[in-house]
């Protein structure tokens, strides 16, 4: 293995158990012992690649671009509901999603909290709203940048809730929920049967 | 003051400062020697109220049943929407609100996580959603339940962003558009040209 694909690699187990880590115990409880104990590298090469535990946190947040890329879809809303499903899919089972969204919700534990954790999401689906607007998918009226802010916020809490009531057994229903009740006020009306809101991931176009 | 009298200005005193403490460091960084400090009541009194910090917690999330008040509107659907305004509000002033509120959404740094914190606000909305369906206010196949849980979910979302990004400040005018965005998939279209949306308190009938 070439020295910096062994770094690449080494720094990929270090985020690794540092997602499940900090999914695990939050910020404040979780210590870099536990993170060298379980991604089995040595402490000179978790300091090499990362000056703190502060550090370590912000690439487990940046982590999340990974859950980030939309599926190609004739209808860009359908994008934008596919990719909430995939993503709430996803938080289900990846360690290192479930830490990074427990450390954007709970960021003021580590940093004087900003937006910096919900860029990518919020450029996300802006750009598919945006493109919906063009394509003459949403209602007269209706703007791109606050829905986006709605949504990403919105996905936010109910994910909140659902990993609080049942670890995340429901989240996909809820984000169906949050669809359902939402596109009478976005979309036009000959496009709302087209739409696919079950709660579902839906990899084929 | 009679004995008892006292003993509630003790214990609300501690809840007042531990409000505070657990709003601007969280669970894990707040210590009970700085909610003392704070709250100007003895070692001794501090532990008479509560065991520990678990139960000083616990107290300030009960709390936020103080801001859960409907205001009385003619329209149930009118009144979910003050009171969302009002508390949103209150969140923005009240530092024991805005303790429960984080102790919420961080309940994992503290317990297992449930639905504890959200009883009383799932409970008071469901409430005024059975109304607004008695009285014509919602749509055909409007479901209160699954209403009530989006509207909860999703205003902890929203004002986790919005105090992320701006302290709060826009906090009520993220709430104005999940309300217009929804409405349109909630109520009876002759309704909503009657119903007010916008960001403000509004404490008259």
């Amino acid at each position: 293995m070439a020295q910096q694909e062994r770094a690449l690699r080494t720094r990929r187990l270090i985020v690794e158990a540092a997602g499940a880590v900090f999914d695990e115990m939050g910020f404040a409880a979780a210590t870099t012992n536990e993170i060298i104990d379980r991604s089995g590298v040595t402490r000179g090469a978790l300091y090499f690649h990362f000056p703190s535990k502060e550090a370590i946190a912000d690439a487990v947040v940046a982590a999340q671009d990974e859950a980030l890329v939309p599926p190609e879809r004739e209808l860009r809303l359908q994008a934008a509901i596919d990719l909430t499903m995939s993503f709430g899919d996803r938080l289900r089972h990846d360690p290192v999603l479930r830490g990074a969204v427990r450390l954007a919700v709970e960021q003021a534990s580590y940093r004087k909290p900003d937006a910096s954790p919900y860029v990518s999401s919020h450029a996300v689906v802006l750009r598919l709203l945006r493109e919906a607007e063009h394509h003459g998918e949403l209602l007269p009226g209706v703007d791109p940048e606050e829905v986006t802010a709605l949504i990403v916020g919105a996905f936010t809490g109910i994910q909140v809730l659902s990993q609080a009531i049942n670890n995340r057994a429901d989240l996909l229903g809820r984000v169906t929920v949050l669809w359902r009740y939402l596109l009478p006020g976005l979309a036009v009306p000959a496009l709302l049967p087209r739409l696919n809101t079950a709660p579902e991931v839906r990899i084929a176009q």
